[in-house]
């Protein structure tokens, strides 16, 4: 497989820089290509702008999405975007791979969801969900956060994880059309002794070893919705 | 009350901008004090990173939840950080204005919430939910979007809106401690006639005005859970 990771995380000699660098050689040895968009390292701009577009079809009035299919066919879209959508549409496996920060990807993850994942490309009019523009292709979404296993789930605390991160893995991920995997989770990583964190290396790499026996996120079919997006069998 | 706004939006002449501005005339019409974080005009940057801090308690390492802790008392925060802390501490009202980006704030509002609301201030350890440093103030998340009404809902293609803003109005806003009021929402925004642009400005005043009878969100209390954040009367 191709895979491209993006990645951020304010420490570089941070846990979760180790694990996803832990991550690349793994599946380096496995055969598989990797690219690493480092956005930190990068000092990726996370801000959707009217400096995203060299040439606009309005000059007067910005509207992100069309001038996103503007600059896409044009090739006018700032280089630091095109350079990135190159990379999206090289991989057969996008990993996104950051510290949760409020529940929720880092602002720098999400400017470059905000600016790479292309109206026209990854989505469009009703290309979405099951007929994404990036269907075909996997997604895998790998975190480290501060809080402990316990405090998610039904009855928990803070209730499901996948509840709290539905506008990533189904409202973008599944949106554009990827087949998204269960996310991989290292829990409470600020406080674990190291032999946790062993773990969670060893875990990690089982997990990537194994990612075509993942069984993927279920969600919504278009063929359920009629052309006006209504469940169908309903009225409108 | 004193009415905090922190707004986002790449067009200065969008439909959003002018309804944030009808919001401001209103709530001041009301006999409310405003302020304005206008994050474009500001050019805030979104981005938390060791350049937040100008004299760090650790040096070597970064973490960046100990920092903001260490920054705040010693004063030691950016300039930026510190006057919209500030401001957030004045407010009883607390207005994020933006345009839904992936079900989401766009990455720009993103980063005001990773770098302004700090550990130490507005939760910490065992501080949040009920318990939040900021308990006692209220928040209301107003946003513009592309998508119809009928696209959300416990059976419609999208689910129910809130639980796609599950991470902001759960995770981050009453995360905090803050009273989180429902969400104004206009809808299909770019496709919409001025008839029904006028609608969404006078349905917005009517919500504002009202802001004393509306019915905050429903969430979890920290009394319901033990001190290790176990649901209570269960085994851990």
């Amino acid at each position: 497989m191709k895979v491209l990771i993006v990645s951020t995380h304010p420490e570089p000699q941070s846990f979760n820089t180790a694990l996803r660098d832990h991550g690349i050689d793994v599946l380096r040895a496995g055969g598989h290509e990797v690219v690493l968009s480092d956005l930190d390292a990068m000092g990726f701009n996370p801000v959707a702008s009217a400096a995203d577009f060299g040439a606009r079809a309005n000059p007067d009035y910005l509207v992100y999405a069309l001038e996103q299919r503007h600059g896409y066919e044009q090739r006018t879209l700032a280089p630091d975007i095109l350079a990135e959508v190159d990379k999206l549409l090289w991989c057969d496996l996008l990993i996104l791979h950051f510290p949760l920060f409020w529940f929720s990807v880092p602002a720098r993850l999400k400017g470059w969801i905000d600016r790479v994942l292309l109206s026209g490309v990854a989505y469009g009019g009703k290309r979405f969900y099951d007929r994404g523009g990036l269907a075909g292709r996997k997604a895998l979404v790998t975190l480290t956060l501060g809080g402990r296993e316990h405090m998610f789930g039904p009855d928990a605390v803070h209730g499901p994880l996948e509840d709290m991160l539905r506008p990533l893995l189904r409202g973008t991920l599944y949106y554009t059309g990827l087949t998204v995997l269960p996310p991989f989770v290292a829990w409470h990583v600020p406080y674990v002794s190291d032999e946790v964190r062993r773990g969670y290396l060893d875990g990690y790499a089982a997990h990537l070893r194994g990612l075509d026996q993942l069984t993927p996120l279920g969600f919504p079919s278009l063929d359920d919705f009629d052309d006006r997006l209504y469940p169908k069998g309903r009225a409108g």
